[in-house]
């Protein structure tokens, strides 16, 4: 991977301070391997998501190994993707203000654009939008599949905004986004099954309505790093928005797989390197990655690499670790790696991405899509 | 307040996008006096908090008002502090790093620095930065009054390490360091009282310890917003820390008074502005403000502006909200204003404050501190 800057490369994570988010570059490149290959031979194309990384440097490195462009979850990730040299994004969101609107159609000068739609109103704002500027935006219709976010109803309501995509001077109908967001966490294969299963169906049955109408469907783009498996299995879907294997967080690692055991398919390669600051007394050692370092919303944080700690409490600069069943010492100024509960909101805490080999700092990478999307 | 950046003023709300923070400036300048005016009053040191807002603008404000200079918990926010030009800081925390501490010792060329530390080698090296650099670092011994994170025991353990800062070339030792964190958040009006009237006898024993081995004890400093006045009115505390009272946030108005009404003494000021991207079926409006935009560590967010709704649901760049019990039709595009159920978290993920006065933008304030403070 190019360097994008060339910050503290050489020297070694103890150098660095923290908290910071630290990747292991050789595990990420294995993850990023392995899903390029099995979306090459399962036939379907990987269109990776951006929301988790938020890093173009990254997003190319997907794109290199064959990912056929970035999904993106705001016109500022999009933005960012786009001056980073990614020359194909998806907004795989709705975005409903002019402002917005006009940019998203301004990057469709350098690169293929296209934005999801589940409403008449705001379908021919962004054919105003892509007409003033005098570009093309492609819409994919989002039918919502079970995720009860956002998303028309599958079928007839969705075959008639297609139509109306269709008819729009400036838009282009590529297809349908279906992606069942909640379904990537539930626990047991079988639940998984199931919801994808009637996803599948609910698309298959909306495409074919669309093929009927002469509207075509060429794109039915979903899944997560949860079910991909699944969606390109199914023959209906052709593009999958999988984010989160890349880096892996402790989330997933709670899904079962078919058999029963714990969902490893991809490593963890994504840590926020914390330091001990205090001892205060026997079996507590308190560190420097609370809330504004480390995500809690998907449980707190899995202590990596320091056997029997506990991650037990998190404020705002501070994480208290229970180390009571702790064979090693723990002093103060010692380093511990956290995995986080779910990594796009810990990514987002963060500037920049420390890339690390052998305990040594290969590169840094700037976050430059961090952000609440504004 | 001064102007910081003149990005948008006189533009109204509407022409902002979001998801975005914003202050209403007229009760938070309500919010700062209110505070001064107490802390005048019972004849007592405000040290506002700027963990809270990490924005010199705001903190330079709270110095205008009074408050003898502004705590910070990390090196990142003294600096970005004393750039801004406050010329007083505490770092209310423990630094254990070499570089950090070689940048805390920097900063005392520029303004007055004090650190906290719980731990001799540690004292030892600060002296040792301070050295480096020819500056005096003041030293806050932390004790633990219940908190049960960071800070020495009370009493003759905390008495060990004054001496040692006292002895210390380039440390000059201020007092202690006293904040009871969890006793912010307890509901009930007896909890506090009795969690802080401990915290205020260990602070006097170790004071009156202090004092008799001729170390002095120049401050006590502590408190927060949900405590404060009673660690005003103890005759022990000299300084009090408070910081989420110039914001207020959603978990506050959690708390009971002596007579059992939700606590309300400041108001909310601070805001995330959000905007609904989608109206998938009846009753439900999905925001574009999700775990990127807000913090949920807290309690999900409250609906300010739209009486009936509920904020149900957060995921990584959306909220849903139920809006069944609405009276007013809620439109794709329509904004609502959200309060965090805690401030802090929420400010850092955020890179400005859009000022606001009766729908105006009156000007736009830097985050300047923001991040995990690295």
């Amino acid at each position: 991977m190019r360097s994008h800057q060339a910050f503290a490369a050489g020297g070694t994570l103890a150098d660095i301070e923290t908290p910071v988010l630290v990747i292991e570059v050789d595990a990420l490149e294995r993850n990023l391997a392995r899903m390029a290959r099995f979306a090459s031979r399962a036939g379907i194309g990987l269109r990776a998501h951006a929301k988790t990384h938020k890093c173009p440097t990254l997003g190319r490195r997907q794109v290199e190994l064959g990912s056929v462009g970035l999904c993106c979850q705001t016109v500022h990730e999009a933005e960012a993707m786009v001056a980073g040299g990614i020359t194909d994004v998806l907004v795989s969101n709705e975005i409903v203000s002019p402002g917005k609107l006009q940019r998203l159609a301004r990057l469709a000068h350098h690169a293929r654009v296209a934005v999801c739609a589940d409403d008449a109103r705001n379908i021919v704002a962004i054919g105003a939008a892509a007409a003033a500027e005098g570009v093309r935006i492609d819409v994919l219709i989002e039918i919502d599949v079970g995720a009860n976010r956002c998303g028309v109803a599958p079928g007839p309501p969705a075959v008639e905004l297609a139509r109306l995509v269709a008819r729009t001077a400036g838009l282009n109908f590529r297809g349908l986004q279906a992606y069942h967001g909640s379904a990537q966490h539930y626990r047991e294969h079988q639940q998984r099954l199931d919801a994808i299963a009637r996803a599948i169906e609910l698309c298959r049955q909306t495409r074919d309505l669309l093929v009927a109408a002469g509207l075509g469907c060429a794109e039915i783009s979903g899944a997560g790093t949860g079910t991909f498996e699944l969606e390109a299995a199914s023959g209906v879907y052709t593009e999958l928005q999988a984010g989160t294997y890349a880096f892996m967080d402790g989330d997933y690692s709670r899904n079962r797989t078919a058999n029963g055991t714990p969902y490893a398919e991809f490593e963890q390669c994504l840590f926020v390197l914390a330091t001990v600051i205090s001892r205060p007394k026997p079996g507590i050692a308190v560190i420097d990655a609370g809330l504004k370092a480390i995500g809690v919303d998907a449980g707190l944080p899995i202590v990596a690499d320091l056997d029997g700690a506990l991650y037990t409490r998190a404020s705002d600069e501070h994480g208290v670790l229970d180390i009571s069943a702790c064979q090693r010492e723990v002093r103060s100024a010692d380093r511990v790696r956290l995995t986080p509960g779910n990594c796009d909101p810990t990514v987002n805490l963060h500037d920049i991405y420390v890339v690390s080999r052998d305990g040594v700092v290969r590169d840094i990478w700037p976050i430059t899509a961090r952000g609440p999307g504004r």
